[in-house]
């Protein structure tokens, strides 16, 4: 199965919600991607959907925006 | 491992994220919770934290609001 990708940017509640995707899914379901140490991933979010952060893209390419940390603009700011 | 309960109230958006959610986790992880049909569980979902639906809310006790579909308001109204 094609993992989910959990995007962030190191705020408490991306970090909180971090921790509870990995506990629920496990480490190897989910490749997290920090804003903050990797920008130039910020536009490939952004086309999948990513309004805010925390968010997870499912393998099937839904956007799930879990709980609100950030905008994608405050990521970009 | 305790299950994760997930309140939705049968809105577009909650159900989309249902089976996002149970494609991640898996049926036997997840208790899917509708107020449309159980409406006495709303206050167990309210004193867990759950202000909007879909949310799901995790074994530790975490509450993850998973997109927006509806205030617990509007859930009551």
């Amino acid at each position: 199965m094609a993992k989910s990708v959990f995007y962030h940017a190191g705020c408490p509640v991306c970090v909180s919600a971090e921790h509870d995707i990995i506990n629920l899914l496990g480490t190897e379901q989910v490749e997290v991607v920090h804003f903050g140490t990797d920008k130039t991933r910020i536009a490939e979010a952004e086309k999948a959907g990513v309004k805010s952060v925390p968010a997870l893209v499912t393998p099937n390419g839904n956007v799930l925006h879990i709980n609100f940390g950030a905008s994608m603009a405050d990521v970009k700011g």
